[in-house]
């Protein structure tokens, strides 16, 4: 397939891998600190790792449409590098919560400055081809 | 790119930026009652900010399929059309539970009503294109 | 639309509405052991229910672009039928971890393998593009 965004889409399937392993790792919380589903409360790391695991899940769909966004109607070098930023600031975010909730914050910081930069990039591109394709008005 | 549906992916956009806001409205609900994460309890109208917003969450990726298989296989309009009557159930869903657990019920019908009529227009469209693609079967 | 890959959509449809069906039992598990929304707890059936729910809307995103990978860039019909056997596999799940906690472990393996499966077959089509686009070898 010549016209997908091959570099966004091996960005899309590296976050979810990413989205895999967090689960995972909620996973051996649960084991380590004995905590059996479908209990989600019981030791505060466990929380920590489950909160972060959840926050996650909340802002996956969300950065996965400003990521296409960006790639479909502004540039796809810049969507793909703004995915792997998003991957490290996610990384950081959930190390950081496991530890200490305040630490949780520098990559949380990282990932909703890549959400709105990848948001904002592509309703550039989206409002460039909505006059194009509908107001004949070329910029 | 001439061939993605703009005005699918300008709504989806916008969902994502309401997505982003109901977030930061249960952030901003967090502050006003000192209810410091990971906690999720503590306060009746955190707890109902908390879940409205989960609701939104569960929600978010089936209306994206909803509205995606009616604009990419029946009418992007349509679907455009639909997306932007869900963004209003959504903030009356989102705006009603906080006030009161029942009032979440007007906007939660707004939202159910588009998801299944662009799930059902979508369906019709897949179904002529597969009868179409494998069967040679034109309507 | 000749070009979207019509079956992997069909099959989203139907994932989409799996999804609905488990979130409308989980409102009838509420009605059932007299469960008011906000509240999650109250009565271990319908905390079982409400877990299984989560763990899908937890799994959906990922599912969808392991799916999505596979059928764009290896095999659409056996990114399609990897689709099939996953819905196969969460209402097994959703229905064991309804009964019992550990009966949701057969159906929760059967979603794990097809998700590993199609996002692996996914990642050799996408390199093979990768290589082909930006490097110019082919396979």
């Amino acid at each position: 397939n010549m016209d997908a965004p091959v570099l966004v889409c091996a960005v899309t399937l590296l976050t979810t891998l990413q989205m895999a392993y967090f689960t995972r790792r909620v996973g051996y919380s649960r084991l380590a600190h004995k905590i059996k589903p479908p209990a989600t409360t019981g030791h505060p790391e466990f929380e920590r790792a489950f909160r972060a695991h959840q926050n996650c899940v909340e802002f996956y769909p969300l950065f996965l449409v400003s990521m296409w966004s960006c790639g479909v109607f502004f540039s796809e070098p810049i969507a793909a590098a703004g995915g792997l930023v998003f991957i490290v600031g996610r990384l950081l975010y959930f190390n950081g919560y496991i530890r200490e909730t305040h630490k949780r914050l520098p990559g949380f910081w990282v990932s909703v400055a890549v959400f709105f930069s990848l948001s904002f990039l592509g309703m550039i591109g989206i409002v460039q081809e909505i006059l194009h394709k509908y107001f004949y008005i070329y910029s």
